[in-house]
């Protein structure tokens, strides 16, 4: 068992952080083994999902702050190392959003900090009810910066803000209604719900999800305009697959579709 | 009665989609009818707000399926007439955005795909209650890319994206939850509180809604500093008009306004 | 007692629009009170975060109509003039978004138009239950084109829409589920939950918070790589500080920080 455990079921990865004792920090240990995870996934056509969760009794409680002060013995005061450390945790981040396959967090007891961040950052996530959310580096003293980034695409600005602010954590009732996790279920049902959800999306055809995941972040940021230009685009590079053909052709016939997947 | 029908009452033009047997399928005639319906109400001082229905027991079900395989007949199978099918259903949901009048969509049965995208695209949207809505062409091998456009501009991301790659439907209930719809109502008072609400914005000063609706989607692409130059002049071009100086004189005065209208 | 009020509790400074026959209307005397109180503040370390109310019975009624339609005397109608007053009124607005500390706004009553704008403006909000939102330019002919900027990036589009088109009020339930206030409190508790909130922030690191307040708007305007990049210098700008560096070490410590401010 590493740092960080990877398990395959049928189509779906399940990466699992294994530093219970630090709270899964992102430590440099942890950031190094995230960053090899979803590169070798990347790569990998028999994987359709990625879910992502964390041993002991938090999902992730953002950077390791031993680590990080230690950083301060530098010339620069630790500078450049921090520079370092911010890139390679953002660098995990966009790991997540440009991995051709859909993730989905499965947070449970605390997601704080770049641990919240995490949760954001995955396209979609199912919580354990009670687990809270918070971006409460405010409290002592460094604001979440980053984590804001993907928090703040995900909820309204003005709660944004207040967790941001006061350091507050919410629940899983709050964190449903803000748009931060698509649902919460009870913690013994967490695993089974989680997956229902990744095979789900992983029996769809994977070219297709690969394709509409990384338009759907282009898009998002482009003018509506060009957004129509750029995906009037992929929607024919969709129909151009042959599996899409089959799909299409499976319906009007109602029959099950033969993919090649 | 054609593929469209239009009814005008008063200052409200209520364009009903006709082809309930294939459950108002946005095929080339429909998507035809709807360019020509929308460059013709541009036009037209009269009305002063769009009411978009379908006949039969569905809103829209997006594409024509069989339209589409049938293009696939052509030496580059297909590409050349899928950019353009895509092409002109993306320049029908922008005549909508950039109509000078407000519209407002009345699903009701089901709203899928390209049919979400019309309910997601449309200024305000009412529906019945039961009616279902999703972008579920994922389902058969087709991630609804260009419908994602409008839906990730009206719902928050993690729920869009759920949407998208599972192709479940979701409710009206949660449609009005995370902002799909303005509201839902039972069936047999749908027209009546559609019409309430076209009404209640036909009674408005045309001109002052027609500057606004086109700021409003000009502005929400700005940065907010350029936002706010830019509607400040929108600001000073509406309170130019003589309609406009009568409004707040009236207002006043505490007497209803003398509008040309 | 002057047309804008200033009242200090340790960090915490409450401006108190006081004009209440006018309902506290952003008059130009208004106007130029808050931009001095807000070029005031910007300089005031002391400060952690502002409270933002209005005396009598309402928060704020937008612009003074009056006031507005006397400038329609000049040569050109009054264009010039308005141009100046939307600008006038835009920069307070500005100011409040770039004001270095958190802007509590403390609605009661009717927050209508540009008053509705400043409680969008505001970083959060507290409300008295029963406080009525509305943005009814539209009623009397002028579209509220400069309150959409703040009110369309606090709340979805069609509701939005909805509100600018139809000039219709909503209470504090649904501003709360739309994301516009924060949270709503029976009127007798108004000041003390809102203060509540003020010193909580205010009790947090200044520079911190300042930091981060900054960064939020900034990076939220940007695509997302970007903003990564930008926020990643902003944390090591905010770990190079004295009191980070002490606050995380307390942190580690299991005791309180000891802070300078």
């Amino acid at each position: 068992m590493g740092i960080l455990d990877r398990e395959d079921r049928g189509r779906v990865a399940h990466l699992r952080m294994n530093a219970p004792e630090k709270l899964n920090a992102l430590s440099d240990e942890m950031l190094a083994a995230l960053k090899e995870a979803f590169e070798t996934l990347r790569e990998d056509r028999e994987i359709g999902v990625v879910v992502l969760s964390g041993a002991g009794k938090a999902f992730c409680a953002g950077h390791d702050l031993k680590e990080m002060q230690a950083g301060r013995q530098a010339e620069d005061g630790g500078a450049a190392w921090f520079g370092d450390l911010f890139a390679r945790c953002s660098a995990v981040m966009e790991a997540i959003r440009t991995l051709p396959q859909p993730v989905i967090a499965m947070p449970h007891g605390i997601a704080t900090a770049a641990g919240c961040q995490l949760v954001a950052t995955c396209d979609m996530a199912v919580a354990a009810e009670g687990t809270r959310f918070g971006v409460n580096g405010v409290n002592i003293g460094l604001f979440c910066s980053t984590p804001m980034v993907a928090l703040s695409r995900n909820i309204p600005r003005k709660q944004a803000f207040e967790m941001l602010t006061t350091g507050e954590f919410i629940g899983t009732d709050r964190a449903v209604e803000l748009g931060l996790i698509n649902r919460a279920v009870p913690q013994d049902q967490l695993e089974a719900a989680t997956m229902d959800l990744a095979e789900k999306v992983a029996g769809k055809l994977s070219a297709a999800v690969r394709i509409g995941k990384a338009a759907f972040y282009d898009q998002i940021e482009m003018p509506v305009q060009d957004a129509y230009a750029y995906t009037g685009e992929v929607m024919v590079r969709n129909m151009m697959l042959r599996d899409t053909d089959e799909g299409i052709r499976a319906f009007i016939e109602k029959r099950p579709p033969d993919w090649s997947q």
